[in-house]
């Protein structure tokens, strides 16, 4: 097995438990009947969905990296370590937010931003590192598609810090941005993406 | 590692975690002796064995409908994580299903079945993306076994929908209903299914 | 990738995240300083090293199987599947085990052997329907190694049934022999087992 | 699949469910504003992060350790299931080395400590038992790079002694130990290690 298959073995199923770990702590909230505490737990749903699917958007993003990417060295892998340790830190927030977000804490919104900001910033030092001068770069990658996939990490890390500052407005406010950048990041891969699918 | 390769590796980890996350919520129930609190958690087996036959059941033909599939894009990775986020989703219902079985909740039993009903259109959302036109479909891969597999997704969602519905009668009937589909499904497979095993 | 080791990654996904959820069931116990309380957890100890033992244990098993298999059909899937369903259910009698072996709970231990049969059952039955007339044997395969797993496999299910039975004696002695039967096959394995390894 | 690439999948199974399920024992703690819940767990975060970045070291370690592996014999195997037994145990003296820093428990670190000596004794048996006499070592691995991870390896487990007996003297030593050693790998790998990255 090459490096770089075992190191994709090894994030995948980090992104696989920790997108699955998030379901744990989805529970039924309030009184009253069953029905109504299915209903209840909406904040619930909305946490899990907006994590599952921004983990689900990194995977696949994660899934295109690789594939330009030749070889790994000792600092790839550590910057991957730590990219690692912080989608598996994510179902922590997730579960904070969810507990939190119906009496609307800014906190619980700021700590869900925060995280995924550095998770940006995390996995664009990965792509950097391994970019700048193509220096993990497989020799047949074309170098418009390592332009393209530098441009589109770039903004990346600001987008989501400028949500996660809004949370110090409103916690709603930040959690919509939250959802949009998830729903943008879908839209944007499916509708331009395909050509490069 | 090929596209469709690594796919299934991490299509696999969230079945397997899924699946296995399961039993977490598999606890001794009522008072008494340790026996007694053995035998009074049968709905807990119930529910795991259902929910944990009916991933099996899932992933195995996953198996199948991944030989037939070629390559990727983007569109089919997101709706395999739109597939996932409900697979994941599922130990919730079965966990509420467990706990309130007993007592015959018909929203318990309507939430499980709603759960795989979406699991069920995703699927088969997942499958004519590929198939239609063969747009994923391996050029190897003979017409009348895609065309085989078309067929055999067709009834899916609406033969777990009508038995969600049947939850708004009984939530036994519905579970019993539930058990009858899985167990069809693995009576089905292992009986006809030999020959393109 | 091949149909085996697909299939291989999905149960080995299984056999992992059983194993590793094993810990999750491990907690302080009693009152008092933590020391003591480390010290008084032990049956939570005893209970992890003997499961994660044996599933390791039926994991290098069934991966000295699997090299015999070429390929596998629907029918040798779904045994598949329902012996991962008893693999990913042995958490639950581990954990009731660990909470109720210092009472020494009959029915604990009782479940807990039982649970070891039927995976014993399930393994053997999953060996048999490969081996037997070597349906799905790969060509290559020398038929002494494969009468000789034949031969290993037989007694299993008796041994466990037997230890099962013994916990309607006392607890301690059912539980003294699972521990007994996880070394043997350990150090059988490792004693005798070098030269095919 | 070859034997060395399914006990790196298999192992890779297991390190990835450890360290991911480390955050499920990270909780908000205390009372007061979620902001400040959020501030007073820190020991589940220092806690969460020096495991998870030393089971990201052990892994990559792995991962060079077996790019040397040719083969696997049944005792490697017992080696590597035992060494695992302790990986997959360390989330529980994570767990309570977090609930337990504040108030500086000495047996908390103590524990913690004697875990991750252990995981370096094992892993030490793992590596000179293939690699004592290239038992296990694949014909084509540089006898210098060998003797490289021989040397390397030596001190592991002293190491971590010595840090481990300390917390008899203070916790915070000890922890502060825990977290130089984590520290000084990720700096000496990335550092020295390029060259052979």
């Amino acid at each position: 097995m090459s490096d770089t298959a075992r190191l994709e073995t090894f994030s995948d199923g980090v992104f696989a438990i920790a997108a699955t770990l998030l379901i744990l702590d989805v529970r039924l909230s309030g009184g009253g009947s069953v029905a109504h505490q299915f209903v209840n737990a909406w904040p619930s749903y909305a946490a899990y969905a907006i994590s599952f699917a921004t983990l689900g958007i990194v995977w696949v993003n994660h899934h295109t990296v690789f594939t330009q990417i030749g070889r790994v060295d000792r600092t790839f892998l550590f910057i991957n370590v730590l990219f690692l340790m912080v989608i598996a830190f994510s179902p922590f927030p997730t579960r904070v937010l969810a507990e939190h977000l119906r009496e609307g804490s800014k906190a619980a919104a700021f700590a869900y931003g925060l995280t995924f900001t550095v998770m940006a910033v995390c996995y664009g030092a990965l792509w950097f590192y391994a970019a700048v001068g193509r220096r993990l770069i497989a020799p047949e990658a074309d170098q418009r598609t390592v332009s393209g996939i530098s441009r589109s990490f770039a903004p990346g890390s600001v987008i989501y810090g400028t949500a996660t500052l809004s949370s110090l407005i409103s916690a709603w406010l930040a959690v919509g941005l939250y959802a949009a950048i998830a729903l943008f990041y879908v839209l944007e891969s499916s509708i331009f993406g395909r050509d490069e699918g």
